[in-house]
């Protein structure tokens, strides 16, 4: 019962609005969810929405969450001292890191983080900078307080 | 009344879907909405689903149109009978070039294409790639057939 | 004489420096550069170096140049002359327009502009929001003052 | 003795080439590596090189690694259970899986995943389009064998 409550609170109230659309479109559209395999439009149509709504958190600079991911070669000297380093003196809090063995040479790590998303993005460039990371990626996401 | 019935024809018959959707998201929205200019949120939703399947004719590798943008220095010998030797033996279709003079030596140039996706990106790398081209982009659109 | 001097001095004295970069890595660049067309590794970097310097002018919010592609139903009632108002009213500089006929309903309209980042990020969000424009994109380029 | 000829088989025989570059161009490249942390033009110039090859990569259709990010609401009966049965079915590998709770109701997921690239693609798709994920990403990388 509480559980029930605490949960309806939480989703919020649904409630339904129309689109009005042409024919020709919707038909493309359906074809589009069921190759791309979103269960509905309706789940297609609030992806779209929180996509959107994600990308104006991280270009209003507010507190977001992102996915650092770096690809280098662990037997850079020093390299990955200095990986932990950075993260431990990083404004934007790092929240996991997960290191892998691609290969005998290769290790990909993902950092999570939260924060103010310029200071994400500072954090970020910092460390795919580094000599030895072969490859690194910024991939912004949500707290999820906004877009739900 | 035969304009009338063409027209209806084109735009096909108009139909409405609803959307669920939580109502905190959807006041989300609404603000993004307003601050981008959509005029309501029928739209905003159509401009979705159309960018998709844009996104998807390009993947697909099917007729697109698109605009080839450079930005490159008049100055350098032999570079303006080049690229429009290219346009000339391209072949996706140049349908049209637009040149401005941004300052003395800059210049900008506007070409819109019509083709097979991959045929367009091929001619738009070939004329990115020349030594004094500063900046080039290739833009997806449609031709719209398959998006309304 | 004269022209000589002064183009020498547009286009700047000309410096080297040197890349230390593994063997494999710059054997597949080298393979990179032959599918995409780039005259030669020199020119593949600077266009690398270029690319980014346009990112960071349009972050930083500078004075650049931009390319907004619309595609419209010219069937729309009051769209063409609303577009027309738009351009007339903005803030950044409508430097050209160029509209092609796409089919019997479809219009590629593509509008040069130049002035301050977010100034043309507003233009471009106004036009593409209209009911009726299928398809929109704003494209930044430079211009071409910080990136020669 | 060992260890080293086998780093040296491994990070290849490094080689130099040299970059012409106009002395305005090269300067403003030295202020953009300043501010965004790449310890040198040659690490910069590396990095930039690794990135298109990795796009490349993934254009082709080759074995590569990526991050997926999914963001949704552990509330939802049935995701978390959908979630992992869709990861042990997967003709592309996944490779570990770290769950982080960011507040009563959302988690962040993220999937490290080797394989073919359409293959993680379809992944992806499958799990983004799910009722409850509200925001989904796929962030490209590479196994690293064709970048170093």
């Amino acid at each position: 019962m509480v559980a029930a409550s605490l949960k309806k609170n939480h989703v919020g109230k649904v409630v339904r609005f129309s689109v009005s659309i042409e024919e020709d479109l919707i038909r493309n559209f359906d074809a589009l969810c069921r190759d791309r395999g979103w269960s509905n439009r309706s789940e297609a149509v609030r992806d779209a929405i929180r996509r959107q709504l994600v990308e104006q958190e991280w270009a209003a600079g507010e507190e977001v969450a992102g996915v650092i991911t770096l690809l280098f070669d662990h037997h850079r000297p020093g390299l990955a001292e200095r990986l932990t380093e950075i993260q431990h003196h990083a404004l934007a809090a790092v929240v996991s890191t997960t290191h892998v063995h691609v290969d005998e040479h290769n290790c990909l790590e993902v950092i999570i983080v939260k924060g103010e998303a310029r200071e994400i993005e500072h954090l970020a460039h910092e460390m795919i900078g580094l000599r030895g990371v072969k490859h690194g990626e910024l991939t912004g996401t949500s707290t999820g307080t906004g877009i739900s």
